[in-house]
């Protein structure tokens, strides 16, 4: 066998799979594991593959092709702080570590400035696609120094999952935290997508009153049109199936409604709040799968707490399905458009210069976000590198024309019916604060003068001023 | 003189004001500042008070009663650990140290359990009433060592605001950050009733087509009823006010639409994140803050995307007033649910044993948020110290049931009239949620467990469960 070409560090089932991935494209890989028995096992579960176990860092360091390149795929914090200072005497100057966990980008820069000083690079790099993602091509977010994403380029290209053009689902991201950065708001993108399919799910079935199938067929349907997605696939394929532990009924009826998260969605969320980004779509996703996680306190509350009597009429349920498909798309854009945003102010806050036109690119294939109408954000950014907002493009300014009527009827239905759908008004609220000339925010401000001297601006002149409110009356 | 009981250092306009409403009461006040100018000046424009000022910290310290009583009022962050850097040579144990900036609570913790160690006392105490408040009587709320407090709290009975039945608005809190938490939860909810009012207004004027005097007299009317607050008096006060350079308008129509913040909602919302609370009316207020700064994209964008074509019935108009008054009281409820629900996690998690009843008492009078239905909060817990969640309580379920009709309603109209109402739709939004026995979070858990395997749990049974899907198919 060659000299490995490149580490990985964990295995776990990303680390394994990420490390069957590269040697499945012609490398040879050493691995490592704070447990032997686990990389034993890997090694043991594919005794053809070009896999070179080590059991000490010592040895592992050794038997790496210099530059050396290593990706650690371990527990974000402490444990990946841990491993660097154990690799850190063995390395030289020149050397590629890179972090494929889901790091707070925060700490990758960090880590990234304290490793420079040693002149080890350090790269953040996001990996979407699940265990599947991992073994079969993922997407990549990796960010750090540009030279040293020329020294892994070539391998991230042929990992990478493949766009429908053949394009790797991978590119420089931008320096230090950037990589990280991209991946926390393409998961908290992730939790707006899952939860707008949530809520139509939730309208077509408890106010429409379909049943799982005729939803799955629905599903199917908008899959093959603007709405194809990863997520509306597996979502229509999730509502078919059965429970597989003998009950009989769909798994969706057993599955208890209490949602988790691994944090990353509540921090692309304080991050937006940081830095000043209305991201509201986002927040409420994040919020709805706290509040699902209250299940006792909810069902206290439903012994309590009145809703209204509502029924739609059958003969308008046609056309609502059309409808809620229309609020879904129009609610999806609006939060492609926040958290875009949001990329754009950090991109100026932290210097990152991100290309938004390759971030869509990425997200093309092999992460969870995948779909088709991230062509639509591409080809946006490409025309108009500089675009302040989605909403501002040609193709998605026609979509608010044409679906606002739609989202406007959906979300007033789901508020006349008692049926939450935060999503879908936080989009709608979105559209009409950022299209609003005025906004009420000039009472804010009177208030803010009144009781604490903070001061205005005026409408009609440049200036900080204060009224003398006390003294006028 | 006396030897001085109390020392404020800061002599910027609140540590003036906290200074001169403490020597009012009977008590003789050391002065210190950074610059001794503004010393000399405050001394020089009140001859007669009983106040000590000092030129330097040595001095300054040397001048108190023992044990030593100090008040910071100034600039939060680096400024106030650097005074208490100067201070701390100084100072005896069981001297205390009175934190009034506002200051984010974990800073606070910290201060606190760095100087416990050299047995001097910190307390963190929120301020809330702005310049008058710090003059006339303020709403204080003091976290820290208890027999720290009570070295203080005679002085502090007696410069707090004190409500109607003659209690002052200030008491124990709890250990370390308490009292800053809590500061900050307040301005997270004054956030939240600005945001509303504002709504309330934006609806009036722009759906309803009132003029400000209507508006004003409106505001008035509701100040006499459930709705009686500070807030609403100074914005029913601020609606009839001219312009005081000369356009001759109303001054909220020169008054600029771009909401400035200091910080606080925002800190209120990342930790409602970070503490897995459903906090969406104070949140969505701050976003309020940031798409109103926003000015020039939104003119853009005002250019670029259309609204809907929507107009009120005349004869509707009357009707609406009063539901608007309903969304109004309805939705205030459901952010003081939100807030004292983060407060009570909050206390949980850091082990602060706060009292709500006593919470809601002193925010009765002196602070920006006081309002006469603060009593029913008071109520509320003292009958119930465990209720889980204000909504569940006998009076508020029932505006909740008398209520709920009328903010559908007016959610509903904002969203068909295009005009942005994110208070009132995240309000009926979070009232749904909360009272629903079963949200659509079984589709998120299955999504989760389809693409990462993060497993599920089930209605039927527990444990936590994979299903096999990929097997299946």
């Amino acid at each position: 066998m060659d000299k490995p070409q490149i580490g990985v560090i964990g295995m776990a089932v990303m680390g394994k799979n990420l490390a069957l991935n590269i040697e499945s494209r012609g490398y040879t890989v050493a691995l490592y594991n704070r447990t032997g028995a686990k990389t034993e096992k890997v090694v043991a579960d594919h005794p053809e593959k070009h896999l070179v176990p080590s059991y000490s860092i010592t040895d592992f360091v050794a038997s790496l092709e210099t530059p050396r390149r290593i990706i650690l795929m371990i527990k974000a914090g402490a444990p990946t702080d841990g491993m660097i200072k154990q690799l850190l005497p063995h390395l030289d100057k020149g050397d590629v570590l890179i972090d494929g966990g889901n790091t707070f980008f925060e700490e990758t820069v960090r880590r990234n400035n304290e490793l420079d000083e040693s002149g080890i690079n350090f790269i953040g790099m996001g990996v979407s696609g699940g265990e599947k993602g991992a073994l079969e091509g993922p997407s990549l977010m990796p960010g750090g120094q540009k030279s040293a994403y020329d020294l892994v380029e070539p391998i991230l290209n042929k990992i990478a999952a493949k766009a429908e053009d053949g394009t790797p689902c991978v590119t420089y991201i931008g320096p230090n935290g950037a990589g990280h950065y991209v991946k926390m708001v393409h998961n908290g993108i992730e939790y707006g997508d899952m939860e707008l399919i949530s809520e139509s799910y939730n309208l077509l079935r408890n106010v429409l009153g379909l049943d799982v199938n005729e939803i799955a067929a629905i599903f199917k349907e908008w899959n093959q049109g603007e709405l194809d997605s990863y997520l509306m696939l597996i979502t229509a394929e999730i509502l078919i199936r059965k429970d597989d532990q003998g009950t009989g009924k769909p798994i969706v009826d057993v599955i208890l409604d209490r949602a988790g998260n691994k944090g990353t969605g509540k921090w692309s969320s304080q991050s937006a709040l940081e830095l000043g980004v209305p991201q509201s779509l986002i927040t409420e996703s994040v919020y709805a799968r706290y509040i699902s996680a209250l299940k006792d306190e909810r069902m206290t509350a439903s012994q309590t707490l009145q809703g209204p009597a509502f029924k739609v009429a059958d003969a308008d349920k046609k056309e609502l399905v059309e409808k809620i498909r229309q609020a879904l798309y129009f609610s999806k854009i609006m939060s492609y458009a926040q958290g875009f945003e949001q990329m754009r102010v950090a991109s100026e806050h932290y210097d990152w210069k991100l290309k938004y036109d390759e971030l869509a690119m990425i997200w093309r294939a092999g992460c969870i976000i995948r779909a088709q109408f991230l062509q639509k954000i591409t080809d946006a950014f490409e025309k108009a590198p500089e675009l302040k907002n989605l909403m501002l493009d040609p193709y998605f300014k026609g979509v608010t024309d044409k679906y606002q009527a739609a989202v406007r009827e959906v979300a007033a239905l789901a508020i006349k019916a008692g049926v939450p759908a935060p999503g879908f008004t936080a989009a709608i609220t979105y559209f009409d604060q950022y299209r609003a000339a005025v906004l009420p925010a000039n009472i804010i401000q009177a208030q803010r003068d009144y009781f604490g001297a903070h001061t205005y601006e005026r409408t009609d002149k440049a200036g900080i001023f204060h009224y003398e409110w006390y003294h006028e009356e």
